[in-house]
C-alpha cells in the first residue's frame, strides 16, 4: 500500500492517533484551519523551527523512519532545553515523494510520538504534501517559560564557569560509523551510533538550570563544541577559555579514537549535534549547583573551562600550553 | 553575489532587517536557539503551518521572488483569519539549492516583509538550510483569540445562511493565465493574474465575523468552494445548498469565462485558492451582520446558500433544478 491508495486525508486520520499527549490545554488539534490551545498561565512562549532536507542532513536508505522522526523531534526540543523552558506543542510538515512508503512514513511518526510521549509534548498539528525529489520535514516546536527563567546566549559574564551537561564528540563518531559502513554492535560501538542517531533533548536538565540563580549563558551544542561556546562568546562579547583535560569525553569515544588514532578533544571540539547543554554559572555558586545538578540527575555537570575578557578563544593543553582555537562549525550554505 | 560568498550567518543578518513590526511584545527574536514573546493576556495561541514545495506550489522561473513569499505568508495567515483570530508572529524555513539567487531570496523575504508590515505580524525566526533539488518554505505563523471567539468547522448548524466574504474563482482564471502564458495586462485580466499571485488575507474580515454573535462557522476558501465547504458539511455533519445565481463572480471572471466558453460557477466551485472566507450565520442575525459588514468594509458579505439537514451537497441552478455536486478540490497525495 503506498499515499496514492489512501490519499492525504487517509493518511492524516492514520498519523492523527497517539499525538495528543496533553489533551487538557488543547482546544482544537489537527482537523481545523489551525490548532489552538492555552498557554501556560503568566508565561512567555518559546518557538523553534528546524528545517531538515533529504541528501542534506540525512539518507533515507542509511535510517530508519522511527529514528528519523525520534531525531528530528528531538532536535527541536533541545533548543527549547536551551532557553529553560518546558516543551509543549509540536508541528510537523512533511513533503513526501512518491517513492517513500507509507510503512516508514508511519515509523517515523512512531519515532516522533515516542519522543513526544516522554516529554509530555502534543503533535498538535502540521501539513502534508508532496515533493518531486526529496522528503523534507519542518518540526517547529513551541514551549514556555517564566520570562525571568529564560536562559541565553548573550548573557555570559567574566569569570563565568562553562559548563557541559554531558559527553561531547560521541555523536561525531557515531556519524563516522555510519558514514564508513562500520558495524556498531559492540558494546563500546552502539552508544556511539545512539548518541547520534536517538539524541535525546537536555529538558529537565535546562529546566533545573533555569531555576537556579547564577546560571547566566546557554546553549545546546547542534554545531559542535567549539562553534557553539563560539556563539556565547561572540554573542556575550567576552572571551572563552576550556581546558583539554576536562572537557568530557566517554569511554566509548576513548576507545574509538584509540582504534582509528583519532584525538578525542578534536572530536568533542569539532563534533557537532551532541545536544549536550553548555552553561555559564557564577564562580561562587557552581559548586552548589553542580551538587544539586549530580543529586537530581546521577550524572556531573562537567566543568570545562571559563569565561575570559581576554576576548580569545584559548585551549589550555595538558602540559599547560594554551592554544587559540576557531568555531569550526557547519555553514549551511557552503554547497560543495 | 550568491549564498556561498556570505554563507549562512551573513544571510541571516541581511534578511533579519524590518523582520520586527511589533515589538513590543517580543522579548527574543532571531539569534538564539529559539524565539521568546509575550501571549496575548487570556486569549488561547493559534498555530498554522505551511510547507511549499518547488515544482508542486510553484515554478520559481514562473514567479518573482516578491510574490512567492507575498503569497507564502498570505495563505498562513489567511487560516488564522478562518480561525476568527490576531494573526501574530511568522516562522519561516527555507531551503535553498545553490542555483537559486541571493537577490531572489531577498525578494522573497521582500514578499513577505511587506504583507507582515501590512498586517502587524512579526518575522521572528525560522530555519535556513540547504537542499540538493528544490526550494523548499515553512511557514509557521501563530496567532490570538479568546476561547469563546475561535471559529471552527464543525459548528454549522442547521438552516444557517452560508457567506463568502469575497468573489469566488478569480483565482483559478489567473492559474489559467499562468499556466497557458496568457498575457495579463488589460484591466481584465490583471485582478484575476493578481487574485492568484498575490491574495490577501481576510483577517480583518474574520476578526469581525468572531465578535458577532450568531457566526457558527468558518473556513478558508483554499481547496475550492465545493471542497471547502464539503468540510464544513462533513464535519458540521450538515447537508449544503448553494444557489448558482448567488455565488460571487466578478465581472472580470464572467469576461474571462465568456471569452474561453467557461463556465464562471464551474470556475468557482471547483476553482480553489480564493483565500476568501465561508462562514454560516444564524439566519435571524445574518442580514443585521452583513449590513454590519458591507458599513464597515465596503464590501458586500455575500450570502450564497444555507446549511440543510439533508446530509447532501446541493447545488440550485438558475432554472430551479437541484443538482448535487462533490467536493473536487486538491488531494496532495494524488501523485501523476
Amino acid at each position: 500500500m503506498n499515499l496514492k491508495d489512501i490519499g492525504e486525508f487517509g493518511f492524516i486520520k492514520r498519523i492523527s492517533r497517539g499525538c495528543l499527549i496533553r489533551p487538557q490545554s488543547v482546544i482544537k488539534a489537527i482537523g481545523d484551519d489551525a490548532a489552538a490551545f492555552i498557554p501556560a498561565p503568566g508565561e512567555a512562549i518559546l518557538v523553534t523551527t528546524d528545517l531538515l532536507v533529504e541528501r542534506i542532513h540525512f539518507l533515507r536508505d542509511a535510517t530508519s523512519g522511527f529514528n528519523l522522526g525520534y531525531k528530528a523531534l528531538s532536535v527541536n526540543l533541545s533548543d527549547i532545553a536551551a532557553m529553560g523552558g518546558t516543551a509543549r506543542e509540536a508541528f510537523i510538515s512533511i513533503a513526501v515523494p512518491e517513492n517513500c512508503s507509507i510503512d516508514f512514513l508511519e515509523d517515523l511518526y512512531k519515532g516522533m510520538k515516542r519522543l513526544a510521549a516522554e516529554f509530555d509534548v502534543n503533535l498538535l498539528g502540521g501539513d502534508t504534501t508532496r515533493s518531486k525529489a526529496d522528503l523534507v520535514i519542518n518540526i517547529s516546536v513551541l514551549g514556555s517559560a517564566f520570562e525571568k527563567e529564560i536562559l541565553y546566549r548573550n548573557t555570559a559574564q567574566h569569570s563565568d564557569i562553562i559548563c557541559s551537561t554531558g559527553f561531547l564528540g560521541d555523536s561525531r563518531a557515531g556519524l563516522y560509523l555510519i558514514i564508513n559502513n562500520i558495524e556498531a554492535n559492540s558494546n563500546e560501538l552502539k552508544p556511539l551510533l545512539d548518541a547520534h542517531v536517538i539524541p535525546k533533548p537536555y529538558l529537565r536538565e535546562g529546566r533545573f538550570l533555569a531555576r537556579q540563580g547564577g546560571v547566566h549563558a546557554v546553549i545546546d551544542v547542534s554545531d559542535g563544541l567549539s562553534s557553539d561556546i563560539g556563539h556565547i562568546a561572540e554573542q556575550s562579547n567576552v572571551g572563552i577559555r576550556l581546558y583539554s583535560e576536562k572537557i568530557p569525553v566517554s569511554d566509548n569515544l576513548e576507545k574509538f579514537c584509540a582504534g582509528f588514532d583519532f584525538d578525542p578533544v578534536e572530536y568533542a571540539l569539532a563534533g557537532g549535534e551532541d545536544y549536550t547543554l553548555l552553561c555559564t554559572i557564577s564562580p561562587d555558586k557552581v559548586d552548589h549547583i553542580a551538587a544539586n545538578y549530580l543529586k537530581r540527575f546521577r550524572n556531573p555537570l562537567y566543568q570545562i573551562g571559563e569565561i575570559t575578557d581576554s576576548g580569545k578563544m584559548e585551549l589550555v593543553l595538558s602540559d599547560g600550553q594554551i592554544r587559540s582555537f576557531t568555531p569550526s562549525g557547519w555553514d549551511h550554505f557552503k554547497y560543495e
